[in-house]
């Protein structure tokens, strides 16, 4: 059935065309150049205008766009680069999010310094593989310099550390992952190898598994404990590192989305009697759902106690140490054994780019793996630890983001995010069709929109069940309006820390705001739209 | 001691300087639209350079190469871009490896072609995340469009099977990850809960974990099954997994490098035998070491009738099913439940971009997770059943060279490749100073240099073990020095199986031919340059 695919099928002067086309895109010579440039110059455009596009999104069902996209057959002739790219705008941008719109707030894609595109050109072109130096020399030791730099922001210890660590192929200051999630991963893999480690004949968790673990250190099974509002990546994780979502512990949140400590400390007294294992206590730093900061000077202490690794979940809320203002809510930080932040949320940089932190340079010994074409035993490569292997250099932008924004550049920009956010709690606050559903920390807030009818119940917290269910539908409803209306965005999520009790969980709307260009005017827009859409909606 | 580095002890000129700095780099203003096009032309000529540079690296030491890298602290002022973009010339690319030279033929990087630039940059500042369809829209079913289309090249499947899956939220042709380690380990995390799922009252793997699930099946253990040669993402899998690395089973290759079958059946047979639980069986196209292809047909086969998930490593050779000269290497890669392949190596497009594909578009439900403020049950959101969460827009890249390479420019190059591999290879048989190591069955060759004195033992195969260890450190030093001066690049890896027999493991060069540009006369210069490196070597 492919046939018609193949060269071989082809005649030569056919064959020709196809190999010289294929050249001439690898070629350095003068057509090729000037074929990329106009191509730089279509492209150049098209991003011109999709970012500054106010509105957040077409309004095109997905429904309808879906079927544009029911081709599972190879284009049998290639195109030329003009005609693709026309293509591409019309079928694809023109129906994308406008992540960088400043009335997109909801969700955790931030807006975009202008750096990033020239600077991603250049990773593109320079195609560096981190995984190991003889396909990245500069850029290995680069990226360790720039793990070291933030490791000691978090972690603060003195010169000499960072002297004997920052070039060190035996120390793991940083990796650097795809996202958070790989981070969260990583952190817990790390977290059981070195609690399961070689003992009295036993060769470790790495060698002999998990089951073979557990029954050697005589304990009935392992766990990680967190609170009900940890990222989705532990269920993942819980799941990959063979603990199973049962091994994934998770402690109710108390109305300010921070982990109970009592419950906590309650939990490890249970687990402890249960002889289960304890691999890790997981604080978030930024709930994904409201931003919620977990009391980490609380956990630290806990964890120490129990002498069990501490990991940091502060993928959003890491970068408020850039705050002398702010900084103060993750007091504690600079006690986790490991911390993920990444940056392609609130380091304001593009997709892709997630970072673990190790409080110890020797704890990633720990998930070391070897091979003889790379990675070798002794060799600098930054591939020996990390679980992707090949890497690109995201670490461009990384270091660009520092220098260019540079810190107190991420201090106005995290100042700004928290201020606007406020903003938005108070403008809640202050008009009767919406409730606030948790003071923010940071600059997620979640809210909800109250019909007229159900005002007054409202106000004295006063809702029943069946209203609240009511009120779960209309905003639901008002938000995938809002979506799919595209002239302004907040996501939804589903909480159950409010004074209506765990029992009672309700859809909220939620915003994000980590846009510089987001002003006021476009916050009351966001919430003059809702109100709008609110006033359309019917719901039995 | 860093709080220099805070807004509050800046002065409110300064602080205003920081703002003005800050919103200039985010905003629309004419002022923004100038400096980054200013900075785009400074990367352009840079990248241009690079891009023209025939020596493979520059010649410095790693050693003082890292003398440049060991501060520690942020620069506490910013810099314009002009600033930093010639230090980082300077400093960074400079020193970087060239790896679209056409005498870098050494390992998986494959050379670009020039629409990856824009449409990187497209990709950056549209900053999709394909984590979700609210911030992915028309991007969600274009990804599912174009994963089915290289799932219909794998396995061919009808027409309406394709109808059905394409666009199906609970269907999974492919997933698309960060690179060929997360695609093994999720094909291995897929296999692993699918055959440990729920039975008789137990939840499976997922919820209760692999103690539980080896003790409720009544297993002594679990392992994965593949030959010597399976890349080293296979040990992070079964550590994450939990089997540890005792459950990785390495069955001998044989001097093709490929799995030994009946070692593979009796391996089979002892597990069984052992009551141990084997997850899957993995076939390799394309070793990381040699290129060698598995018996795919026959390891189906094998599978099938033991029952179990059969994944394929295409992470390189995938691609050769574009070619209709070649593609017979891989038959039985239709027969696979799950296909590993990366587009940063043989689909010639920039790091980052791995895939794996489903035989069963049902296979991924046993890894779906959800959350509340994303990836919700009933979605469409394709982060609901991946290992990763936020994900770049890669598929811009993918699908762009599926259009403008094209199905027959990709036919194109894998002919080419091998074609120059076998003329390689042809040269090294010629050349007394050299000795082939494996026939090539793709584009991935090693061989090694022989010195006079042991020329003729060598021909006759009868070295002796200590002949062979002074080869082992010969071609060592020779890669290295090499590696060092810079002008052309091979890498270097370990290999037993040659003739010598397992135990006598050799040091080979290991050439990887996958640039268009590379000519016979690249070839020459490489081996030409070894020859000359070798007249200055001493070894004791």
């Amino acid at each position: 059935m492919f046939n018609s695919l193949y060269l071989d099928c082809l005649n030569s002067a056919e064959q020709n065309s196809i190999q010289e086309n294929v050249m001439k895109l690898f070629e350095n010579s003068t057509d090729s150049v000037k074929a990329e440039r106009e191509m730089d110059e279509h492209i150049n455009a098209i991003v011109k205008n999709f970012l500054r596009t106010i509105n957040s999104s077409s309004d095109i069902e997905i429904s309808e766009l879906i079927e544009n996209f029911t081709n599972s057959k190879f284009p049998s002739k290639t195109v030329n680069n003009k005609t693709y790219v026309n293509k591409l705008y019309e079928q694809v941008v023109t129906h994308s999010i406008h992540t960088s719109s400043p009335r997109f707030i909801g969700h955790m894609n931030a807006a975009l310094p202008y750096f990033v595109r020239p600077i991603a050109k250049l990773m593109t072109a320079m195609n560096q593989n981190l995984v190991k130096t003889e396909t990245a020399k500069a850029l290995t030791p680069y990226q360790r310099q720039v793990l070291a730099k933030i490791h000691r922001l978090i972690y603060d210890f003195p010169e000499e550390f960072y002297s004997q660590h920052i070039q060190n192929p035996q120390s793991t200051l940083g990796i650097i992952v795809s996202g958070g999630t790989i981070a969260n991963i990583t952190a817990l893999w790390c977290a059981r190898n070195a609690s399961l480690g070689p003992k009295d004949g036993f060769t470790g968790v790495t060698n002999e598994g998990l089951a073979a673990a557990l029954n050697c250190y005589g304990y009935n099974g392992a766990v990680v404990i967190g609170s009900s509002l940890i990222h989705y990546s532990f269920e993942k994780a819980a799941d990959l590192l063979g603990i199973g979502a049962h091994g994934l512990i998770k402690v109710p949140a108390n109305h300010k989305n921070q982990i109970d400590l009592q419950a906590l400390r309650q939990t490890i007294r249970k687990c402890r009697a249960q002889n289960q294992h304890i691999i890790a206590i997981i604080g978030v730093a930024g709930t994904t759902d409201s931003g919620g900061v977990d009391s980490l000077s609380d956990i630290a202490h806990i964890s120490q106690e129990a002498n069990v690794h501490f990991h940091v979940d502060a993928a959003w809320g890491g970068p408020v140490i850039f705050s002398q203002k702010h900084r103060h809510k993750l007091a504690g930080l600079e006690k986790a054994d490991s911390v993920t932040i990444d940056g392609h949320k609130q380091m304001y940089l593009p997709m892709g780019i997630g970072m673990l932190f190790l409080r110890d340079p020797k704890k990633a010994e720990v998930i070391e793996k070897q091979a003889p074409y790379a990675v070798r035993k002794k060799s600098v490569d930054l591939g020996k630890r990390a679980l992707e292997g090949s890497c690109p250099s995201t670490v461009l932008l990384l270091d660009a983001g520092l220098n260019l924004i540079g810190v107190k550049g991420y201090e106005f920009l995290i100042n700004e995010g928290i201020r606007k956010t406020q903003y938005l709690a108070n403008c809640i606050s202050a008009m009767p069709e919406f409730e606030l559903l948790a003071e923010p920390d940071l600059n997620i807030l979640i809210y909800r929109y109250i019909p007229d009818s159900l005002k007054e119940n409202a106000t004295k917290g006063k809702l029943t069940k069946i209203e609240n269910e009511f009120l779960n539908r209309f905003n639901h409803q008002l938000q995938k309006d809002q979506r799919h209306a595209g002239r302004t965005f907040v996501s939804r999520t589903t909480t159950n820390t409010t004074r209506y009790g765990q029992d009672i969980p309700l859809v909220a709307l939620r915003s994000v705001i980590a846009n510089p260009l987001t002003t006021e005017d476009d916050i009351d827009a966001v919430l003059n739209d809702q109100i709008k859409i609110a006033t359309e909606i019917v719901i039995r």
